[in-house]
């Protein structure tokens, strides 16, 4: 499969899409719809949780209300397999905790005329708002 | 393909011997043999550039001779291809530059018995040091 030269607005739009459902308490739960059922990783602040059952469990256990966030960087790379990659760099703050640095990975692979998100990877960067 | 069960010491491995060779700039040309001649795409800061020509143009535009890195966490997922998917946050600082926060994210691809570095995507993370 050939690279997708969109990949750039891909990233961008499936970012946006993404933390505009995970921001909002209500909608956070529909996410799980991104994911595969049984192919999907995420990895949550070192937590490693395969499928879109486990991954919506995860998902509902995240409580926070308030949401603030700032992108700092939304890198996006296209994969051979006509996938993308997306690297986010931002600061988020929940509820009354401070604010913190995070990353975050996603890997998108092409579904038909697609996408679902294969790879998720969740870090807080605690050491950097120090 | 099958998902590598080793995964996570492949994602360990490869970064600290990336990053032996990265931080010792008499070694860091070496690291283009990592890279794939055409495959390959690199985005450092922002700026994209693809196969290992261009890539060795890079790291020997990258003249820093002190580097003190330290990994804050290193995050692997097996990927459906063979391949591994590494995402690293850390902190490093370059000769006498002040301290930075940085995240980098890789995807190995299998070639016979080894790996390729198919993707690397660096930023630091300026905002988080403020």
């Amino acid at each position: 499969m050939a690279l997708n030269p969109q990949y750039e607005e891909i990233g961008k739009g499936f970012v946006t899409q993404y933390y505009a459902l995970f921001d909002d308490s209500t909608q956070r739960p529909t996410l799980v719809n991104l994911y595969n059922a049984e192919l999907s990783f995420m990895t949550f602040e070192g937590q490693q949780i395969q499928g879109a059952a486990k991954i919506l469990e995860k998902l509902q256990s995240l409580t926070f209300q308030n949401i603030t966030r700032v992108l700092t960087a939304v890198d996006s790379q296209p994969m051979f397999d006509g996938g993308v990659l997306i690297n986010v760099l931002g600061r988020l703050q929940c509820d009354d905790d401070p604010p913190h640095a995070y990353s975050q990975t996603f890997v998108l692979k092409p579904i038909g005329a697609s996408f679902f998100c294969a790879h998720d990877i969740f870090r807080l960067n605690i050491h950097n708002t120090a």
